[in-house]
């Protein structure tokens, strides 16, 4: 491991979550180093675009290149690029929002989202992160995640968003235990008020999930009414298997039997 | 400076542009260092999440914590959070696509990107990048840059994206003058054949250029029509100033001059 690389990306995200503007005297006792280590690390990173300096305050901020890496991350995922036909399809056919995510850490990040076809404004959510228990879509991943993996997951944090958020990993559990059995996990309410999910995990050529789809909207179109709920199900699952098979997912892999 | 951050930016990079799946050889040749080096660089991004390796192949791809990071910097742009209601009142006013962007080395990055009202399948954007002389955005960007900054742009590499791009430093001059007498840059087709912008700087009450706002779309629509021209170059101007105001710019700055 490498010491200075660790502290340059405990910088960026410093950077990245404690609002948009620090000096080096803050990032310093943030990050518990010494002030000339911090100022040649921001000095690095600043050199290849990853943090700017506003010349008015002399503060850090998160600089353009970051946007670039990000925008590469995304084009070199399969996943998302295999998913762009497949999830307006998916859009039409249910006339909701659908979202592709996969895991990192104990969030699923937005990786692709195609718009609810009719509508009001809708913000463009790739990139964000959403608490894997929350979601549709972080159950459907982590029901097909190795066992030990998800003992992990349901031993960590469990923050509630809503009211309606399961923080029993008991509860959970059993949640993951259906979603196996039926092949999609539901949402309702549990990150948003109002707003529900019903997602499906999706497998590549090793056999292993790599991430969900899904769609996404007010509860009333997705879960309320059963025949909608039902036919919504049965579409994410659809979309799911052909996207699996595409990325090289065979028959007998967890896809098959879901 | 701090060698081993800009040795793994290199990674970062390499993985980015070179394709998706390099082994830890390749990138160690690819970057000169030698491979216990690349591979504990590798093992600090990958703990970090900002790279990933692909368990069957054992090669490195660009790992989700930089669509954290990239999605991050867009959250911490004034420029971008502040665009968006104009831009969309731009979009609506002409009946085409708006663009917001900010200059990052000789390329502008695309940071917002309204969709055009009506029309097919559009393809977001937002962390695109355009050589700078290729496009209104940057056009309208550089004109308004410090005497040195651009000639330092104008005397490096000015690639050819089409037949039309402009490749000459002295008639691009000439076009910043013109940028900087009526507030507005043009391009015909100059980074896509088919395509035309219009596009004016934008500032921040440091009274410095930031980015740059402007429309796109087919040269039938934004350039062709002398009237259509006219129109969309004054919608342009007059939201770049109201942009420029909100961030702070005060009058007696080089915007209320454009």
């Amino acid at each position: 491991m490498v010491q200075s690389v660790h502290r340059a990306v405990r910088v960026l995200r410093e950077l990245a979550t404690a609002g948009p503007r620090l000096g080096v005297t803050e990032l310093a006792e943030r990050i518990g180093v010494a002030k000339p280590t911090v100022h040649a690390l921001l000095r690095t990173l600043e050199s290849e675009g990853l943090v700017r300096q506003d010349r008015e305050t002399g503060k850090y901020l998160l600089g353009p290149g970051l946007l670039q890496l990000g925008n590469a991350y995304l084009d070199t995922q399969e996943l998302r690029t295999r998913s762009v036909t497949w999830a307006d399809a998916l859009a039409s056919r249910t006339g909701e929002a659908v979202w592709v995510a996969v895991l990192a850490d104990d969030h699923v990040l937005v990786v692709h989202h195609a718009f609810r076809p009719e509508g009001a404004v809708q913000i463009l959510e790739v990139g964000a992160t959403i608490p894997w228990h929350t979601c549709a879509l972080g159950k459907a991943i982590v029901a097909f995640l190795p066992e030990e993996r998800q003992a992990a997951l349901l031993g960590g944090e469990l923050p509630r968003l809503t009211g309606r958020s399961v923080a029993d990993p008991a509860a959970l559990a059993e949640q993951l235990e259906q979603v196996r059995g039926i092949g999609y996990a539901l949402e309702d309410q549990e990150s948003a008020l109002g707003d529900a999910g019903i997602a499906s995990p999706v497998f590549d050529r090793s056999g292993e999930v790599v991430g969900a789809i899904g769609v996404v909207g007010p509860v009333e179109h997705v879960l309320t009414d059963e025949t909608a709920r039902r036919k919504h199900a049965v579409a994410v699952r659809e979309v799911a298997r052909n996207l699996s098979r595409e990325l090289g997912a065979g028959r007998g892999t967890a896809w098959s039997e879901a």
